[in-house]
């Protein structure tokens, strides 16, 4: 094994194309152990500086795909929905959309992991809420989105395992950021999840995983391609991540946000925005919609008319949380922070915002770190909103008068007030299809 | 350190030039263990695209080479030489250039290590001479220098620890063929040995280390620079290895041919031709000779005189040897191979000469190999020559009968007798100074 993994590192170095069946001997050599992580990590450096075509990609993916785990929902009735956020920060969409997608007769079977991050993931989101619980075993999880259209659950499967080694090598071996790698790395755990249809949130801007707009196009493309090439219905929306999206950043903050969507069947416009557009692409390619039109305006009746909150509700049941939201985890100091003189709010750095949230006990630095989940801040104007001096724009929640003071010096540094309105930004910059 | 390797080896890896102190955050990194393996074979494959320019060769020899032991002779009065060979099937000249150098008045102290290759190396070949020594303990070793002025011995000190762990690395993810890491590899240990003159014999073609003159070229160019950078007089001899060098290829069947020649002041004319221009580098860059020709003209009188041979015979005593060369290991059977036709030998291929010689069992493959010191072949003919048919063309020296056998039809097969005589190849292709 190892002579060959050789030649084939060689044959990627030098820029020639690899065929399945060399993909297929690193990545069952390196989960069986018998490629060694520096052939891997020597590997992932040529893969990153000669690249991967369309093919190579494809069979890289198909090949971490199936090191481990496949769901397979064919026994279930209806068309079973997925949808993939590169992450950013305030990015509570999952909360609000899944409940949408249910109540309009989609199967949605949520599985996510716990990452590093400015705030936690939907996991960490949801056990805000007293008594639910995410660690569902997996008959249990079948049955109820079999039942009820939804459940959100922690990963008890293996998926890819593959892309956990590949990943760790890639983060201390600088070949993170190469468009194929990742897209590999994002799919091979995404269709290892089965979906009939799929929807991806590739995010740029500060707080977004690409830089620009064109660097998220280029990465969902690779991403459509393999779901297309493995048979699978997907779609990217590529949206901007340069502010906080909606107004929470923080666990239990922004659960509270998204119940405030669901209830009122409204809330701001660019999380209200990138809900509904991403659901609409869900209902087109899942079936439930003529066009993605119709989609759209079957997502915002769900939404407006209640039927969504319903849902949630029932999936928070279910799953055994408690429904007097009331009782969700509150911070014992909650600080303004106030305006330093009157204009137009002209950026507030996504990046920045959710590096405060995780100085606050939001988020996780390394994989031991424990969430406080109260904590965070919750912002009450956004990007074009006019502010006068003086005027309270943001409320930090922590647990200590020095943590509130810091986080507020920097939220102040973070927030850029000018003397004119900035051009507004489009909440979906591009379909890729 | 490890996030610093990381900000490192994103540096190579966008094709900028490091500087000495990051080259020294790896390579320190690397002999203390802190930087893991799959990091440095990240960065080796980074080095390998990306190249590295002079500069950074040269720091990143430094960093290597001060990664361990160096010697110092300036205790010793005289000029201490070495010379390196990238090595080469039938390759016995420091086996006649040490005791023409030491003829000479040059200070010879040879350290060598036992690598894998189709015949063993140099101390392997000593190693035939009944009672000879390569295992000297270092002052006795510096004590030999300084009264006859010539030691051949194994490797006691640690010389440059860092190329061992990248050597070992590179070997297995790909990255040996790379000019900046072979003149980094083979020029940290060379001056760790801390000669004032040296000179090297970089050999081309099928059993030569590059491809081409033009390869042997560059690389011996990017290690003449480090040796100048570094403060060192150094010249390369860029040589054929098209045919075994000489007429023997096996341990005590080259120590044969190597004392024939000391004894005879002459023998095979590529053999001696590439003895004597190594010579006269040293001499003419030692401060023996007034220019390269008087160097040449000087190696040839002390190797035509005898006194090089009587220098030979001393080395021999001092390290415990028997100079009844007639008790040097024999082969129990010695089996002749003849030509199918008669013609001129257009070509005998190196390398496919020595790996007849490896399979006789006379190199080593991994290093627990034994090395059998009596196998090997012996030519009587060279490229250009005219042969006879049925003339004996070698014989082939082994234990049985069956290696024989495979041993002469590997060998019929790898030399080709044409009826035009090939163009006589030039011994000294080229200079680098």
């Amino acid at each position: 094994m190892t002579m060959n993994m050789v030649d084939i590192i060689r044959k990627k170095r030098d820029g020639y194309v690899l065929s399945r069946e060399e993909f297929a001997v690193w990545v069952q050599g390196a989960v069986k152990g018998e490629v060694p992580d520096y052939q891997s990590s020597a590997m992932l450096m040529a893969c990153f500086l000669r690249g991967l075509n369309e093919d190579e990609t494809f069979d890289l993916t198909m090949e971490m795909l199936h090191s481990g785990d496949v769901f397979d929902w064919s026994d279930l009735e209806g068309t079973v929905v997925d949808k993939h956020s590169t992450g950013g920060v305030g990015d509570k969409t999952t909360l609000i959309l899944a409940p949408i997608l249910a109540a309009g007769g989609l199967k949605v079977a949520k599985l996510s992991g716990r990452g590093l991050g400015h705030t936690g993931g939907t996991l960490d989101k949801l056990e805000s809420i007293a008594g639910l619980s995410v660690d569902i075993p997996e008959a249990k999880f079948r049955a109820q989105v079999r039942d009820i259209g939804i459940a959100v659950g922690g990963q008890t499967a293996e998926l890819a395992p593959a892309d956990k080694i590949f990943y760790s090598l890639r983060d201390v071996t600088a070949t993170v950021d190469s468009i194929p790698l990742i897209a590999a790395s994002i799919m091979s755990k995404k269709l290892a999840i089965g979906a009939d249809a799929l929807v991806l949130d590739v995010k740029y801007g500060s707080g977004g995983f690409m830089p620009t707009a064109a660097d998220a196009r280029r990465l969902a493309e690779a991403m459509i391609d393999i779901a297309k090439k493995a048979g699978h219905k997907a779609t990217a929306l590529i949206t901007p991540m340069n502010q906080p999206l909606g107004m929470a950043v923080g666990n239990a903050l922004e659960i509270a946000e998204a119940i405030d969507v669901l209830e009122n069947g409204t809330g701001a416009r660019d999380l209200v925005t990138v809900v509904l557009s991403l659901a609409a692409e869900l209902f087109y390619n899942g079936g439930k919609a003529e066009s993605r039109e119709a989609g759209l305006e079957l997502a915002k009746q769900l939404l407006e008319s209640g039927v969504a909150r319903d849902k949630f509700y029932e999936m928070v049941k279910a799953q055994g949380g408690n429904l007097d939201f009331s009782r969700l985890p509150k911070a014992p100091l909650v600080v303004p922070v106030t305006t330093p003189k009157a204009g137009f709010i002209a950026g507030m750095d996504a990046l920045a915002v959710g590096r405060t949230a995780l100085e606050l006990g939001a988020g996780r630095r390394v994989k031991t770190d424990v969430i406080d989940p109260a904590a965070g801040l919750v912002l009450y104007k956004k990007c074009g909103d006019y502010v006068d001096k003086d005027e309270i724009i943001a409320t930090i929640h922590c647990r200590d008068a020095r943590q509130a003071a810091a986080a507020a010096v920097m939220l102040s540094g973070v927030i850029r007030i000018e003397g004119e309105a900035p051009e507004a930004e489009a909440m979906v910059a591009d379909i890729v299809e």
